[in-house]
């Protein structure tokens, strides 16, 4: 099997993490592609030699950040004929017209997932899934920084100072988190999408964007009474007149699909007449995010065309399951019902998580809600009260979902 | 500019809608494939020759549905060196092995994004975002007939029997609905998601499935008390004995991603290491959601490799917007304040949709939010508070987004 030779442009914390995955991931992605990556050479900001690398690389993968070198290395790889791969979302907001026209002269590719919201995919399905369809609006939570920033000032009632310092705490914002609570990092992205889904050359120039740090605790207290939750949104949409591409802090009214996504998570959603709307959500952000979202697009490049399954694994299929039960049992208005269910749950090894008794007489009733665990013990119980004399009716069991999320 | 010659199989709903919307499209297919569709043939059962249409085509795409003689047209389309693109789930969940080797032997696409979960892009994204990405869990709501059915259960009150009848009259139903409400159509999509996500030969028969027929309004109504809300879900697990997938009616507590999936959406959720979580949702169906997903399958066949953007629209930028405002003011507690706010902003032609009053004192504020309007009318009016003698400090103002989805 060939070898496909990679050069890594930077090895901060995403390099490292890709570099690291590449390893991980190798046989996965020569299954995947029918070539095996390789890092063949590594440049930093203070060590390393481009040309070398660049001579030894068929694909670059540009993770350095800032605009120069960057935007220079990258210009120089596409001329020379190289694929390249980006998570620089500053770059290709503000040289993207330079950088696609060079690729195009090239005949290479250009990919850039892991610019706008991570693993998130919103460049792949709006270039590939939707490239004919005519895109009307793109709008969603794009910093991930912010909108933990937003949740943390919601759930605690936190000021802006103090919800950022948690942020910085967690890692979810830089010492300096100008870019990001400002709105500019938030732009960059949506200047990106506009770019993609109305086939326009905008860029970070052309978006007009306000930040989240006057937001004051009682403006989102006093919305939460309103059932609003507030968001820092991006939106892209193409109107009579043209296009507007703006970032502004928001408030969403409950039943709108942007209200749920928490903490540093991401959300786009993307509509069009013919398919009302798609939302996609995902953590923002995160080394091993990114470097996941890079990766996808490296693994593009190599299969080349589309991949036709192949199953390569024989695994077996398993039929039990763990799970969490709801039961619904009625019953006679006796006493020492309870206690036989309960015995019956206990000697099969089913735990109870809940139990609310409701109504009286002919119409009383057991509503349990079960702790997580084997199908069967739960199923054996089951066998058991099913034909006690005291039910009313045939049992109700269904089951119940316990993780939470965010 | 060259031709792409299209063979349609079968032009019922999907396949009208598919039709038409290659004409509507026909010059945005050109701008990102290069190449111009056309339908060269079309075969429905009762109608057309399969023979002829396969000799003039390059690519198949098969509406026809059902198995046969969908599968053995599908086989032949491949063996003769055509591109595939089919919305079939039953054949792929069923002959998955057969038609994924057909085509690997002719080195030709099959692709079948619109099988599951419509026009959402969860094929895609497992299949090339997420081709070297360990992916530990794939699950969801991919059935909109009972999703529907369960939301119209919760929000009226209704049966099973009513809401059934409701689904039907929306058309979000068959008349015969059993394929849907006993949950096969779910256990196909899921044969089809577990095999793309763990490269394993997963076929419908080796899917666990329940539907929602013998639900109960009184377990909706409990839950809901308990602040569960109830939904058909389709589940495939990389367990350490193998691989589990299953569909069953289960609960899910109110902080779960997939708890406000209401309607007949769909959305599934991945799960990898690497990524946390991505979830995807949109319309599950429907004519023009189904067509669109088709569509961008075959363009990308025809892009044949990754787009690389160019700017074809030469579109202004827009930055003057319309939008709804929350406006907070910190207002001296007398008489005729509420009036003279309301005077500048009626003056400015900015509607209010609600106000209320908070505090007394040195803590008096009027918080109101704002109908829909452009913003140039709702600025103007500020500018003409902020002055005002009885404000203790400067208004703030925060868009509102006040659409409400499904």
């Amino acid at each position: 099997m060939s070898v496909a030779r990679i050069g890594l442009l930077g090895y901060g914390t995403v390099g490292a993490a890709f570099a690291a995955l590449i390893d991980e991931r190798a046989d996965a992605i020569a299954a995947a592609s029918g070539r095996r990556p390789e890092v063949a050479g590594v440049v930093r900001r203070a060590a390393g030699d481009f040309d070398d690398v660049l001579e030894r690389s068929e694909i670059v993968v540009e993770l350095i950040g800032g605009t120069e070198p960057a935007r220079e290395w990258v210009l120089r790889a596409l001329a020379g004929g190289r694929h390249v791969v980006t998570a620089n979302k500053q770059l290709i907001a503000q040289f993207g017209d330079e950088l696609f026209d060079a690729a195009r002269q090239a005949g290479v590719q250009l990919r850039f997932e892991a610019a706008v919201a991570g693993v998130v995919p919103v460049i792949r399905v709006i270039q590939e899934s939707l490239a004919a369809t005519e895109i009307t609006k793109v709008f969603g939570i794009v910093n991930g920084t912010t909108n933990f920033i937003l949740s943390e000032m919601a759930s605690t009632g936190a000021t802006y100072a103090e919800a950022l310092v948690r942020a910085q705490e967690l890692g979810y914002a830089e010492a300096d988190p100008t870019e990001d609570v400002g709105g500019a990092d938030a732009a960059a992205k949506m200047a990106i999408l506009a770019r993609l889904a109305f086939h326009a050359p905008v860029s970070l120039a052309d978006v007009s964007f306000e930040g989240i740090t006057e937001i004051q605790p009682d403006d989102i207290a006093y919305a939460k009474e309103l059932g609003l939750s507030l968001k820092l949104l991006g939106v892209a949409e193409r109107l009579d007149a043209g296009v507007s591409v703006r970032v502004f802090p928001c408030f969403l009214y409950p039943g709108h699909p942007l209200a749920p996504v928490a903490g540093p998570f991401n959300a786009v959603m993307v509509e069009a007449p013919a398919i009302t709307e798609i939302t996609m959500s995902g953590p923002g952000a995160g080394g091993p995010e990114t470097a996941t979202a890079v990766l996808g697009d490296v693994v593009s490049i190599l299969a080349g065309k589309a991949p036709v399954h192949e199953p390569r694994e024989r695994l077996p299929i398993v039929r039990e399951a763990s799970s969490s039960f709801y039961l619904h049992l009625e019953v006679a208005d006796r006493p020492g019902v309870l206690a036989q269910i309960a015995d019956v749950l206990g000697r099969s090894e089913v735990s109870v998580r809940s139990v609310v008794q409701r109504g009286h007489g002919t119409d009383a009733r057991l509503v349990m809600v079960m702790h997580e665990g084997p199908e069967s013990n739960f199923y054996a119980a089951l066998r058991e009260i099913a034909p006690l004399d005291f039910l009313r009716a045939s049992p109700r069991a269904i089951r119940v979902i316990e993780e939470e999320f965010v």
